[in-house]
């Protein structure tokens, strides 16, 4: 990250006068031989336009984002070596392109893997105006513009934030708004519990009073703000269920109070039941989201915004597309995705995430989601992603949620490219080793879509059975003749969410896709996969072949011209990588061996 | 705790002038009505002797402490409503009788379920100089006569006891005096690395040097000092193998340093590879302690006792008796004991230990050891122990302490007369209830001896494979058709640590007591017990068993008129064990009947 950023280098102590500013300094500093002229339209917005001169210099044309968005395409194309077309138009798909900071006032950020916050300390806010600066610049250029600070949980003081300490949010906003970025932030559903009033019931005169007077307050010092994001009746976080009010009630009367600002409400649908008893086999976690919003659908104000987790459970290798995401037609939707690495990695082991987001747009229509957000995977580290390669994810999320038709192989090179002076091979060599690393993962990690074989609470290393007589619903049921949940009509029910072709690919073990077979359906180890393989077979295959494909990427790291300051950090954290892949494969392997009795087919090492 | 102390009412606002003197003085409180004279005879030490005179009247002998001890008998006699006999000599069976308490100086408690600690807080010596006597009489109602106050895990800055805070160390010595009660401290080995000595080497004359100057200083501040506590090279404290020295050579420097004083080094015996490979299985874990030990048998010097706990692996609920409790004839050894719960309920499951001690009498010889220890249960808790009950555990480690010969039942029936005043029927109840507990507690959790059974770290609760994949060399590798680990000649070999006619007793399942089957033995579930069950339905009958005998003992104890304070406590914690055992008994059922598929002979349900 701060390699890529390197490039960019107009000055930042102090702040740009505005985005349009910003873009000619940036342009003149990364690319002084190019003639380029700015034509501020304001109703182009964050849209840009760039078109040749009869001369041959540059016009870039856009609203005052719009232009600073155009002058980082630019940049990117011609750092990354791409020719400038002669003509070209661009529009975000998404209006809403969000990071959602997890960071406590306290300066910890949960599932954070880079460091402390670089947001709070010791319950207030507490930053460098320079670092924020660079990241907001970070955020633009790859076309981000909504940065949520605080963590969906708000742990007191965080409510502080629309309170005492609002004056300084409301400097912290005016450090983001020069790049185009506007801030929100996470409340507790409780808050007005916090000023006298006995309830926080939705429906309740007061408490509607509150949040309006707050609102206003609020506004009043950060006019752009983007909105409030909402973590309720969710492992434990407050709602309107305590108070008989759903979530539509829940969410509206905070639209109420936001409206009249332009604000939005961003809703998080992340609720289950997270005290589930493991004896329950009717109740089947997956389901839960849907059940309590598909029937919602259009009830909802039009300023506010359901966020979605990409998929029924929370954020694991391989999960399909939330049913909740094909249903909700009649409702504004976001998807929210997870750059910090919780599950995946903790940014010790290499997982590069476009390949799965690209999977995602294949089963979601473009236009089902209005909005993306990403749960931020940055920190107070030096490079700000603790993992020099981590900070891929950041980069090809925001051109994602700019353009979801992205490619994820042209967007991985022009990273590398910006971050990185590379021969071509070299390039090759690091593009396919980051294109194949989820990949990987999956296949060392929890086999076919089963997931949640995971270390409980800290979610790194492999623990078979951690999560199996436990509350939250993550269960696999492996014994010694079968593994897995009937997701089915014959089973839990879970797929009857879907749209009918999607319940045709998946309802079949014999046709659905091999890495959602175990997702989907509880199979015998003798099962059959449609190569002739058995089950068993497969899943110890994949977890030799991913230990194998780990080392094979550790050398191909070694061999590439990386700075010292990165080689130093990939290294000793590939041989972390190593040691992890390792214990996943044998510790599966062995699980599995030990309830199914059946060898290797190839003979391979498997512990008793 | 505080019932049965509150029988003993003399007062100790301020300090008792000697043994002697409490002892006369609680007699005439708590038995106004016996006529007793004392007669010390300094050459009888803690041994007592009660007599009658020809006027009817009791004649109390013994050393100063040994009056004291007679004082408490008489009192626990008269008070329980037993005869006091005419004539009654008695003499400790073990010299060090001595509680280890493992409270950090920040006021923590390791293992500890009675609140925070009784010495401690903030890094410093806190205490109520009241609550000390009150421990001291505690202690020295039951006959114990060492406490060790701090960690056997010298965190920083308990190692200042020897150094800054020695001063106000030797205060709390002073307290503790009248009661017959000598503290111990733990230390750190690598203590004179903190003075600028580069090296802990046991044979270093630098080091020497220093704890012998070290010895000198403490020893004037207490010139009683019971000696120090060490724990070395085990679990990542520091210790002689550092410096290529065997234990021998780094127990013997330290008995030098106080022996001019009278000192003991108390070296305890808990050394393995607590970061073994679990893949590995040339190393077994319970064959460490012996692996170190017994070939240094006669080489440790005349005042270092080798502290060995009573089972080779780490308190669990059924171990064997320690092989190096039977081998090492030529060592001063002493048998460690947990009152902690740390794997027997965490003081809310009743877990009553005098069964289990008894059991371990009776393959040691009582002269093979010649001190007993007990990890302390105490805590700040307004009753000491958490649960009332658990006071039971110390009252019999004080009684057993001083004579192993004592009944099971008996010193349960004493504890429970001088504590609560309740019906003969009502006794029977709880006694039945107590001594029962372990037996409960051991059916519902891990099965037949496998032990380790339990959620990692906490130690409370059910996880089958929780330590299955881990470091600690715990395992079981249950696989679909068998469990347990073979520790015969044909297996590990550990029993042939063991005399002969122990590795007969327990070397064939056919003839191995049930309840240390899948100690010794890898069994398949089709074994056949020697009643004929399978060891499958041996073990679902175990847990169901378990489970319903603590929903007999939940009636039971509701039955009982418990003063009200107790009451809360006893019964919140019971309707917490009733969870416990719920979990305990379908977890462990549900990971045996996925693994091995036998349905229950009775059928019960076993959930899937």
């Amino acid at each position: 990250m701060k390699a890529w950023l390197s490039k960019l280098n107009a000055d930042l102590s102090a702040a740009p006068a505005s985005p349009e500013a910003l873009a000619l300094d940036e342009l003149s500093h990364v690319l002084p031989d190019l003639t380029c002229k700015a034509e501020t339209v304001p109703e182009m917005g964050e849209s840009y336009r760039i078109r040749r001169d009869a001369d041959g210099s540059l016009i870039l044309s856009g609203g005052s984002t719009g232009i600073l968005y155009g002058a980082y395409a630019l940049i990117r194309l011609v750092l990354a070596g791409e020719a400038i077309p002669d003509s070209l138009s661009s529009a975000p798909r998404y209006s809403l392109r969000m990071i959602n900071c997890w960071d406590n006032a306290d300066g910890s950020v949960e599932r954070g893997y880079s460091g402390r916050s670089l947001f709070f300390e010791g319950g207030k806010l507490h930053y460098d105006p320079l670092r924020m600066r660079e990241l907001g610049r970070l955020m633009a250029s790859v076309g981000l513009n909504v940065l949520c600070i605080n963590n969906v949980n708000v742990h007191f003081p965080a409510q502080l934030l629309l309170e005492d300490d609002l004056p300084e949010a409301a400097a912290l906003a005016d450090l983001f708004r020069p790049f185009g970025v506007r801030l929100m932030f996470s409340v507790d559903y409780s808050q007005p519990m916090r000023h006298g009033i006995p309830t926080a019931d939705p429906l309740d005169p007061a408490v509607q009073a509150w949040w309006k007077e707050t609102a206003a307050r609020v506004y009043a010092a950060i006019p752009d703000l983007a909105g409030f994001l909402v973590k309720a009746d969710s492992e434990g976080r407050p709602g309107p269920f305590t108070y008989g009010r759903n979530h539509a009630e829940g969410a509206n009367m905070l639209a109420d109070a936001v409206r009249p600002y332009g604000g939005k409400i961003v809703w998080r649908c992340f609720v289950y039941n997270c005290r589930q008893d493991w004896r329950d086999t009717k109740t089947d976690r997956p389901m839960a989201a849907w059940d309590h919003y598909a029937g919602l659908d259009g009830q909802f104000a039009d300023n506010v915004i359901l966020q979605i987790k990409h998929g029924p459970f929370d954020f694991q290798v391989r999960e399909p597309l939330s049913p909740l995401l094909l249903g909700m037609k009649q409702t504004n939707l976001a998807m929210e995705l997870q750059l910090a690495q919780e599950y995946t990695g903790h940014q010790i082991d290499l997982y590069t995430m476009i390949p799965m987001w690209k999977e995602l747009f294949e089963e979601l229509p473009a236009g089902n989601i209005m909005s993306l957000a990403a749960v931020s995977n940055l920190g107070r580290d030096e490079n700000y992603t603790g993992h020099p390669l981590a900070a891929v994810n950041f980069f090809t999320y925001g051109l994602l949620s700019w353009d979801p038709e992205t490619d994820a192989s042209s967007a991985v090179s022009q990273w590398i490219r910006l971050t990185y002076a590379f021969s071509p091979a070299d390039e090759q060599t690091l593009s396919a080793v980051l294109l194949s690393s989820r990949r990987t993962y999956e296949k060392y990690t929890a086999p076919l879509g089963i997931g949640w074989m995971v270390n409980p609470h800290d979610h790194y290393g492999p623990n078979p059975s951690g999560y199996e007589y436990d509350l939250w619903g993550t269960y696999h049921k492996a014994n010694r003749d079968a593994v897995g949940i009937d997701r089915t009509a014959k089973g839990t029910g879970y797929l009857l969410q879907y749209p009918e072709s999607l319940q045709q690919k998946y309802g079949d073990p014999e046709t659905c896709p091999d890495l959602y077979l175990l997702f989907y359906h509880r199979l015998p180890y003798s099962f059959r996969m449609k190569d002739g393989r058995t089950l068993i077979q497969r899943i110890y295959d994949d977890h030799f072949e991913g230990f194998a494909e780990t080392e094979a990427m550790a050398k191909a790291l070694e061999s590439l011209p990386f700075p010292d300051s990165d080689r130093e950090i990939i290294s000793s954290r590939m041989s972390r990588q190593l040691h992890n892949a390792k214990e996943w494969c044998d510790i599966i392997n062995t699980f599995f061996r030990r309830l199914s009795g059946a060898d290797d087919a190839c003979g391979r090492m498997i512990y008793d």
